[in-house]
């Protein structure tokens, strides 16, 4: 019986894996380090060394479905990575090939971060059911990963679902880490928050709290934390990134109509300071025949947990 | 054998329907007024007395696979019209029920006007063979179709897609028949075009053959007339129209990831005037992981059939 799944989430610094089983729970799980791999093929035997006491303890390999890997830049088609900027591995790395080979020969399957907490959304939290939705993680950067018809969308490169790179201000918008300007994520990430606190602090004359901190290290914490203080600026620079967000959602309606946006990420623990915003920019910029149709979800994935269950929830469809 | 197809195209004005086989040829066809029937029941009934002599043509009712309806408003998951303001029909017409019962049972299925052009495109048309496209028709308005997978998405209401409708201009932008402001065919359906010559007449001193027309029936054919007589303001026009719309296809880029952007409608009669502007455009904003990837690629199908196939594709999955 297969009823396990094992989850990889890389990420620059760490990487993180558990062992899952059908309701979602963690059985197990650890870490070990990316960034000290400057080659690919030691992290893959480090890797997998680690993995083989949660192989283990569910009897051997045959007990375990598939795993399923969420990394930066991670191709589902073609099993690789490919050009991760913030990865220490250069040009295209086999990725799912490798951790196949390196543990027996279990099924892997690969995509970014952002396509599986939207497959983990889908398998064990707030979109369960739903066969229409747009993930989106408000995290450094906005991730998408977009379901129709209860398929996630890889499009014809396995590259689909860039929301957060979606132009909101086309001319004169903030500079974007991907070379363009004006993107959905340099307003709308915890990143995009402090960039509008440092702007709003340079150009209104409004006291604040926030004026006693060092403008280059402010956070969006530390606008969450003045907004609940009751500061007016920092409610309003929550209302700013919200109406973004739910007009940049309006526009995401006309294209899949989906049932529900689900929000996932640092951000959403602004609670209702971000979210009213969004909803109120939302329904009165969305055409009329899709008023009122599509919901707003939190997602129900613990933080801690959910990159491991994103990927893992990715393991059961691993070929 | 059911190896034939009827298509219906419902406009506002007229219906026209066409007896299609598998390879995409029109055999028969014919046209009814739409308008003059404000009742929805002697409509049916002129319509279900046209197809007659179609469906005999080919024997009986048995060797009709299905029939395809596109029409305004109209909704595959529920096969009716809902409120389409340029229809004489009020509130909800049963539509695909009412056509199976006035046929003697043929399956139908009905979908816009636009969706239907998408999926005629892949089974007829330039879309042969593509999984991952998405089908824009400039017309007086501009429609999408938008193709994941091999698979129209319909969003969970069967609404999606309506991509003319992404704010394009999001202050001060032109106000649309939608009642919002700056929708993507306020700029760049033929309508689009005309107000666009209006606009460039009136706060532009440029010397152009367009001044000696009446700019309340200025048309998408006057700009192009000028534009290939030389004119450089009527090509000023169509770098507009192209340069809005490459902006916008790089962001639905970001969204499926289509391997092709199809094109139909009045407008792409300007050929290079228009298609260059878009392709600069599209390459210019596009983020950079999808660079030259996305063809952009003009139906194939004849204008004056591409209504009739389009809804007649629609026919071989009817259920």
């Amino acid at each position: 019986m297969q009823n396990f799944v094992l989850g990889i989430d890389i990420g620059g610094t760490n990487t993180v894996f558990g062992l899952v089983d059908a309701r979602g729970e963690i059985l197990a799980n650890g870490s070990i380090k990316t960034s000290k791999h400057a080659d690919i093929s030691p992290y893959i035997d480090e890797l997998a060394s680690a993995l083989n006491p949660l192989i283990k303890q569910v009897g051997s390999v045959a007990a375990i479905r598939g795993i399923g890997v969420g990394a930066p830049n991670a191709n589902y088609f073609t099993g690789c990575i490919e050009f991760a900027a913030n990865l220490p591995w250069k040009g295209t790395i086999p990725l799912a090939k490798l951790i196949c080979d390196a543990t027996g020969g279990i099924p892997v399957a690969v995509t970014n971060d952002a396509n599986a907490a939207a497959i983990g959304e889908m398998t064990y939290g707030s979109a369960k059911g739903l066969k229409d939705f747009i993930m989106i993680t408000l995290g450094t950067g906005v991730g998408s990963g977009i379901v129709v018809g209860g398929q996630l969308v890889y499009g014809h490169d396995g590259f689909a679902g860039e929301l957060g790179h979606v132009i909101v201000r086309r001319d004169k918008g903030r500079p974007c880490g991907c070379g363009r300007h004006g993107c959905l994520e340099t307003y709308t990430s915890a990143t995009g928050v402090a960039r509008t606190a440092r702007e709003y602090l340079l150009n209104l004359p409004n006291p604040s709290p926030l004026r006693a901190l060092d403008p280059n290290t402010i956070s969006s914490k530390d606008v969450y934390d003045a907004a609940m203080a009751g500061d007016p600026l920092a409610r309003e620079i929550f209302l700013f990134t919200g109406t973004i967000l739910g007009e940049a959602f309006a526009d995401f309606i006309a294209f899949t109509s989906p049932e529900a946006i689900v929000l996932f990420g640092g951000l959403t623990k602004a609670g209702k300071l971000i979210i009213d915003p969004i909803k109120d920019a939302m329904e009165r910029n969305v055409l009329k025949v899709f008023a009122g149709k599509t919901q707003l979800l939190l997602s129900q994935l613990k933080e801690s947990d959910a990159a491991v269950l994103g990927a893992s929830a990715l393991g059961w469809e691993a070929k």
